[in-house]
């Protein structure tokens, strides 16, 4: 079976870490063949650039989530680092701060920017790391939604008038607090989708959406030229998680993303994003008595992601709904 | 009194330090008044692009030495580092691993690798790394030989031919084992010498050439164009500590960089590449005996460095034969 996955950064990487022990138990038991791959999709909008290093947070997120070495509290970044270089770089007054970065953690952005700068691409890079982390052994195959630079902007208010920061100063920095007028993001309209991308979403057996941020990570990915069309046209299901229970986000700050695009936080709210080419909807039990899309096949369950096997759990059930559908009349 | 000095890394960067303290001695002991500022021309051949970051080994040295945070085992890098991103690239399969660089210290490379990105030239940059070890409050002024980039290279035998390799790969990978042919120093023909060098040759009152190596670190700094002429004209006694005691180097493979001069190794094999601009020279009593170019006072002491105080006590004795020489008839 191939399982093509849109992710954001921890969410989403948990939630893949979880499909992927699904598929392992389902295996164990029979109920589907060996040679399930999972294709997931990186958002790249969050990347920045950082003392002249390239940092792909969702990207690392999934990478080091899958290969064991995230460090669970955070639920980004490296397990047991420590932060000496960063310290060094406060000791000499470079900013920004705000952005943790460790030492082991920094390794990758070093390598993947000396690999940039040899002429690498962003997929080429991410390959690399991939095979770093064991991904392939498990399975996985990890794509960034574009080769091409892009950064996620948002536009705060600033006296009378507005101005753009980043997206990480925005979330990072300021925990998502200044109001959101809108979000930019630089380069998406002329980036072209990864190598790879558009065929796993259309040679899917199943395209499942992680409860990942709707705004800034699956909806920057959509926003790559082709990628939202491609999920339209595809004839395997297309499930998602809600990232949000009882309107309120599980984690991160979903709310504060939706509010700028008059969308309503809500479980509900955010199928409707996604109307276009959702056809399975899990939500939290909280939120099953809402109303939905009229297309979508709507699921209620414990959507809270405890540990792995909660996000097998849930995976399984996507998994499930996906079945059904396919098997339906779609 | 205006001190200037030539130096390279390890070695240099002691004597430094101990100059440092025996002018605070001086001080105490009214012998100088307050007013003592020493002037440090590093070494930039030596300089490497590792990862894409730019590694200065003799500035660094030198900063980190007289700052109090060098590793005092090493004599290089700093005191208590890790190598979690070193190793984190190991198994990224990037090299070379040759070179350790442990996590304090990329932050120094970072740092100076995005400064000269955003257009600061190293000089600027060095300043600014200086301010951050305290070197100003200790009356130090580091300059780089040049703000150009320059690299020096072994001519090594290859098969029936010969190849280039960075200075730093046969120094730290070989160890100076394979034979060196000759040494080429890419961009120093075209490297003018870094603002203050010159004047600080021509102004000082005195000029010391620590035990450092007489080729590939003092040898590289009297190759900038304009160095050398700077050093013969200047009106101050150019005093140097041989950086070999006995035929061997006290540190380093200065022998195994004399050779393929064609230079005896010795203290008077060194002298003899001074001849031209050398006004003073402190050998070890080991070495007294030996014939000296005629123009030069030779003086014999125990050269050994075996801490600060005797790093004091040779860099007092270089400044009592630089007033002798002043007092004199030259």
């Amino acid at each position: 079976m191939q399982i093509t996955v849109l992710s954001g950064g921890v969410g989403g990487a948990r939630f893949v870490r979880g499909l992927v022990t699904s598929l392992h138990q389902r295996g164990e038991e029979g109920a589907d063949d060996a040679t399930d791959t999972v294709t997931v999709i990186g958002n790249t909008g969050d990347d920045i650039t950082l003392f002249g290093l390239r940092v792909c947070p969702d990207l690392d997120s999934l990478l080091y989530t899958l290969g064991g070495a995230v460090d669970e509290t955070q639920g980004w970044g490296r397990e047991g680092d420590t932060r000496l270089l960063m310290e060094e770089l406060g000791a000499l007054g470079v900013q920004p701060q705000w952005f943790g970065l460790g030492d082991k953690d920094l390794g990758t952005h070093v390598a993947r920017s000396l690999w940039l700068a040899q002429g690498a691409t962003l997929s080429q890079v991410t390959d690399r790391l991939a095979r770093r982390w064991g991904l392939p052994e498990q399975g996985v195959r990890l794509l960034p939604a574009t080769d091409t630079p892009i950064e996620t902007h948002v536009v705060v208010p600033d006296g009378d008038g507005e101005r753009a920061i980043h997206f990480q100063e925005w979330w990072v920095r300021h925990g998502a607090s200044l109001p959101a007028l809108r979000f930019t993001v630089a380069g998406l309209a002329q980036a072209a989708p990864a190598p790879g991308v558009l065929e796993a979403i259309r040679g899917a057996d199943v395209v499942l959406l992680p409860p990942s941020n709707p705004v800034v990570s699956i909806g920057i990915i959509l926003g790559v030229p082709g990628v939202r069309d491609a999920l339209r046209g595809t004839r395997a299901p297309v499930v998602g998680v809600s990232p949000l229970i009882g309107g309120r986000p599980v984690r991160g700050h979903a709310d504060a993303c939706l509010a700028p695009l008059g969308v309503e936080v809500s479980a509900a709210g955010v199928a409707g994003l996604y109307a276009d080419l959702l056809d399975g909807w899990l939500v939290d039990d909280a939120d099953a008595g809402a109303t939905y899309p009229s297309r979508v096949a709507v699921r209620s369950l414990d959507l809270l992601m405890r540990d792995t096997e909660g996000a097998a759990r849930i995976a399984g059930a996507a998994l499930d709904l996906a079945a059904e559908l396919a098997g339906g009349t779609r």
